[in-house]
C-alpha cells in the first residue's frame, strides 16, 4: 500500500481550470490533487537579443512558489534577493519542455512568457507546471490566431508531465509529497502524444536504481500522461 | 458618474474566504472586486534578533504580486533580484497596521509572519491585503488557543482599509484600476471599529487637494470600513 | 511639558542654506534643531526610457543617511547592497512631493534629480528634506531660467514638510528624536502655500488615535509651515 | 560518420590525473578530450546548520567555467553578481551524484566540498566533473583514513558520467561541443559499477525522441562508463 | 605654473574641524580646498569574528561620496546595490593606514569604524580622508581614556597622507581635481612623524615615470605632511 | 636566512608557459614557484559606451582564485554573490599596469579583456599575473598582426612586476606566501625594461618602513625584472 491509499499506477485528483486569470492571454490553474499551480502565458512583442532578426519567436518561463504554499513557511525568494537553484531548474525544464513541441518558426517574432506560481504544493508541482502551462500556451496562440497574427497553432503536439517514483522497491505514480519523501528515487517524465520523450530526469534519492525499475517508473509514467492529454483536451474545448 | 458605475460610496463586491490555504494557521482570500490577495499568517517560534528576550512578539508582513496579476506582466522580483520600492512600502503599512490592534505582550515570543500575494490586481490591493490580513491573523490566534499557547487573542480591535480618491473633484469610496488611473488625489484609510484611525496615506497625483476633500474622502472611508468589519466577523464566525 | 520644552506649536530652530554645494544646480543645507539634510537638485537631460517623447520632464529623488548620522552607527547601505524598505519610502515620498507642486510640462524633457543626504538626524529628516529640496529645485529652474532653457519656473505654489505627534494625548509640532519615539502616534503633512495637501501620512505608533487628534495635528503643522515658507523665500531671495 | 570521426561508441581521449592540487585533501584534473575540469575535494569540519546532531556527514558542490574556457569569453559569474540557472543545475547534479554513493552516516559529521571548475571546455563538463570528482573525493576519503578519522572509505561504489546524443537519428558517445551543438538530443547518465542509475537527464533538443532512441543512449553509456570506472580505479591506485 | 596657480610644493588651503560630528565618539571634517571629507570614528564593542579572544582591537574604514560630490553627479553606491572597485580600494586603504600607527593590543576587544564621507570633492579625497581619520581616532581613543576603559592612546605615531603627482615632467604637491585630470603620473602617500612611510601607492596614467620623478615626489609629500602634522596636533590640542 | 631558503634577490622557480589556453588569441600560464595564474587575452570587438567612436582601443582585466587554490578553501565569488575589495583592487592594478604599457590608440576601436585565474596560489598572485599578462596581451596584438587588422604591436614596452618585503629589517625578492605572512611590509612593483616605474604599491603590516628600506625592496626588484623580462622574450619567441 503506498502512503496516499492509491493504487500505484493512480493518479490523484487532476482539473485543469483554463482562463483562470483575467489579463493573460492564456492561463490554466492546473490542480493534482492538494498541489495548486497557476500558469499564465504572456504574449510579448520582443524576443530576447540574441534572437532578433532570427525570423523566430521564444518561449520562456518562470516558477515560484508562494511562501505559505508549504508546510512550514519557506522564504520568499524576492526577498532573499535571489531565486534557488531549484527554482532555476524547474524554471528551465518547463521553458524547454514547450519550446520542443512548438514550431518557433510559426509565431513570428513574438514571445510568450510562461509564468508557473505554485499557490499550495503537495508534492510534483513542477509537472503540474508543464501540464497547465501547455493549456495556458496553446490559449495564448488561440489568441493570436483570434487576431489573425498568426493563421494556426505553431504547437506540434500535446506535452504533459508526470513524477514517478520507487517506494518500497516498485514503482507509483503522481507522487504527493508525503510520498515523494519517502521515495528511494523518483522521476519526472516529459512525454508527448505520440509516445516521444521530450525531457527525462531520474534521480536516485539514497541508492541507485536499477533499469527494471527506470523502466516500470517510464511505463507508469505513460499510462499516467494519457489521461492528461485527454483533461488537456478537454480543458481546451471547454474555453473556446 | 464614476467609471465602474458604481455610487460615490459603494464598494465593490467585496468576499472574505477564509481558510484559503491548507497550511497556513490563518488565511483568507480578500476579493475585492476583480482585486484578488490571498493572505496567511504564519505562525513561528523565533523572533527578530532585536527583541530577544523581550516578552512581546512581532508581527512582520511580506507582499507580492504574482507576474500576471496585472494588466501587462510585471518582472518577477525573485528574477530581478530585489523588491520595488512600493512592494516595501506596502508590506510596511501591513505590518504596522496589525501591529497597531494587537497586543504585543499578549502572546508570548512569538512571531506571526503575514504574507498577502496578489493573485489579480484591479486597484486596492493594499486595502484588501489588510482587510484579509486581520481575519488570517485572528485565526491564527484562534489557533494558538486552540493549541492552549494564549488564552485568549491579543487582538484589541478589528481593523480594516478601504482606498478612496478624488475623481472629477468629488470623493469616491474603494477605487479600482481604472479608477484609480484617472484620479487627482488617492488615500487609503486604515480604520478600527471604536472609529480610531490606524493609518493614513494621503496623496495628491497630480494637484494638491484641500482639507474639505479629504474630510469627504474620510467620512466615505467610515461608511466603507463599517460593510468591512461586518464581513470580517461573518468570515471569523464561519471559519470556527 | 514636552521633553524638548519647546511649545506645543513651536519649530526647532530651522536654518535654510541655499547653495551649500558648489557643484550642484541648486542645493540647500537644511537644518531643523540637530537634524542637518544636504539637499541638492542635479539637471540631468534624459528622462526615464518610459517618458521618452512625452514633452514632459521628470523629478526624482533619493534618500541616504550617513553610518554616524545617527547616535549609534548605522550600517552603510552601499555596504550593505540594498536600500531599506524605510529609505525608499522615503524618498518616493520626496519624489512625489516636488512632483505634485510643479508642472510636468513646464520644463521640456529634463530629468531633476534630488538627493537628499542626512549629516545628522535627530527626527523629522524627511520633513526637512522636503522643505530643503523645494529650495534646490526651485534654485535649479532658476539656472535654468539664467540659461534660457526655459522662461519661468513650472513650481506653481511652495511646499513644505512638518512632523506632529501625539505625547502624552495631545499633540506636538515638528518633533525631535527623543519626542518622536515616546510618541503614542506621529503624523507627516506636505502642505502647500494655498493651504492644500500634498501628502498627509499619519502613522499609530502603538494605540490607534482620534480624529480630533488627527485635526489638532494638522491645525500645529499648518502653523508650522507657515514659517517654513517663510524661511524658504527668504532662502530664495537671499541666494539671487 | 560523427563531425569528430570517433565511431558512435568510441569515448574521447580520457585522461585522470590525481592530485593535481597542492593544497586539496582530494583532486582530480579530469581531461575528456579538450574538456578539462579540475576537481578538488576539500574537508570541513562543520555541516550545514540544518544538519547539525544528525550524526551524518554531508557532500555538497560547486562548479564554475573559466571565463575563457569557452571559444568566445563568458561572463565572469563572480564579477555579474550571480550564478545561472545552468550552473545551479550542474553542481546540484554533481553534489547528488556523489551522495549517491556514500553512506552518509560513514564519515561523521564532517562536510566534504567538491568544487569542479572548467579549465577548458569542448562539450561534456558536467560529465567530466562527475567523473573527475569521484577520484577527488575518494582521495579526501583516504585521507581521512590515513589521519584515523575513519577506518574505511563509506563510498559504496563507483560512480562515472557520460553523455550521449542523438545525430542524424542515431546515437553517439561522449559528444564534444560541435557534435552537442548539432544534436537532436542529448542524455546525462551517471552510473554505478554495479549497472545502476544514480542520475538520468535526458532532453529533447529541436524535437522529442523515441523510446528506442533512449534505450540506445543508455547502451553506450554503459560501454562508455566501463571505461571510465577503469581510469579511476587506475588513477586512484596510481595516486596512493 | 600650475593650473591652480600654486608653488609646486604648495598645500591648497587646509582646514581640520575637529567634533563635526554631534554623535561620533571622534570626528573631524577635513578640507583639503575644495575637497571636504567628514570623518568619524565610532567605537563598538564587538570585533570581527576572527579576531574575536585574540585580545586585539580591530580598526576598519569605509568610504562613500555624495551623488552630488562631484562636478556631474555620481550615481549612488546604495542604489546601485554595490560598492565600485575604487570605493573598496579607498576604504582598504584607509583602515590600513590607521591600522599600522595603532597597537592593536592598547586597547582591548573593541572595533573602532571610520567613516570617511565626501561631501564635496576636489581632488585627493583619500589623502584627505586619511589625514582627519588620523584626528577623529584620535578623539575616540581621547574619548576611551576619559572613561577610563583605556589608559593612554595606543596610537604610536602620527600619520597623514598628501598627494604628489607629475605635470609637464615636473613634481606638484596636493593636486585638485583639474591638475589629477592632466597628470602624467600621481601618488598618494602615507607618511608618519618619524618620517617613515605607511603605504605608497604610485600609478602612471599615461606613461611610467622615472625614479628620479619618483623622489621628486617623495621630497614635496615629506614637506606637505609636515604642515599637516602640525594642523592635526593644533585641531586636537583645541578640541580637548 | 628566509624561510625559502632562498637568497634574498633569489626569485623562484619562474615558468612562462605561452598559449596555455586553446581558444584565447593570448594566453600565458605564469608559475612563480608553486603559485600558478591562467593569464588569457581575449579580443573583443565593442568598447566601453564611454569611449564610442574615440578612435581608441581598451583593455581591461579581471582576477580571480580558484575556492581550492589556497591553503584552506576559500568561498567562491561567484556563489557569495560579489567580488572582494582584493579582488578588485588586484584586477584594477592589472588593467593600468597593461594600459599604460600600450598606445591605446594604436589598435583601433578594439578591447581587450585580461583574465587572470589563479589555479594555485603561494604568494605574488598579482605579479606573476601582470607578468604572464604581458605575454598573452603581445599575443592577442600578434594574432591580430596575423589578420592583418593591425600592422605592429601598440605595445610600446616590456613590463613586468614582483613583490618584495621587509623581513626581520632587511628586503627580500618575490616572497612566499609564508614569508608573506611573516613580513613587516611588502611592496610590488611593476617596471619596465627602460627601467621606469608604472606602478608601485608598498604597505606597512605592522609597522611604518624607513626610505632606505624602500629603496632596498625597489633595487631588488629591479633585479628581478630583469629576469622576468628575458623569460617573457624567450616565451614569446618560442611561440611564434
Amino acid at each position: 500500500m503506498r502512503p496516499s491509499g492509491r493504487k500505484p499506477n493512480e493518479l490523484r485528483s487532476i482539473v485543469l481550470e483554463p482562463g483562470a486569470s483575467k489579463y493573460a492571454e492564456g492561463s490554466c490553474l492546473a490542480r493534482f490533487g492538494d498541489t495548486h499551480v497557476l500558469c499564465t502565458a504572456s504574449v510579448e512583442t520582443s524576443v530576447p537579443g540574441w534572437m532578433k532578426n532570427s525570423g523566430k519567436g521564444w518561449i520562456t518561463a518562470e516558477y515560484g512558489m508562494l511562501p505559505r504554499s508549504t508546510g512550514t513557511r519557506t522564504a520568499r525568494e524576492a526577498s532573499r534577493g535571489k531565486q534557488s537553484g531549484r527554482t532555476q531548474e524547474i524554471q528551465r525544464l518547463i521553458g524547454r519542455s514547450l519550446r520542443a513541441v512548438t514550431d518557433m518558426a510559426g509565431f513570428g517574432e513574438l514571445q510568450i512568457r510562461i509564468d508557473c506560481d505554485v499557490l499550495q504544493a503537495d508534492g510534483g508541482t513542477r509537472t503540474a507546471a508543464i501540464t497547465g502551462s501547455y493549456v495556458a500556451l496553446q490559449q495564448a496562440f488561440d489568441h493570436l490566431i483570434g487576431l489573425s497574427v498568426i493563421a494556426k497553432s505553431p504547437v506540434t503536439t500535446q506535452v504533459a508531465a508526470v513524477s514517478c517514483g520507487i517506494f518500497s522497491g516498485s514503482a507509483l505514480l503522481d507522487l504527493d509529497y508525503q510520498e515523494d519523501s519517502a521515495a528511494e528515487a523518483d522521476a519526472n517524465f516529459v512525454l508527448t502524444t505520440d509516445e516521444r520523450l521530450v525531457e527525462v530526469q531520474a534521480t536516485a534519492e539514497e541508492h541507485p536504481f536499477s533499469q527494471a525499475q527506470f523502466d516500470e517508473m517510464l511505463g507508469l509514467a505513460r499510462e499516467g500522461v494519457a489521461e492528461l492529454f485527454a483533461l488537456q483536451r478537454a480543458a481546451l474545448e471547454g474555453s473556446q
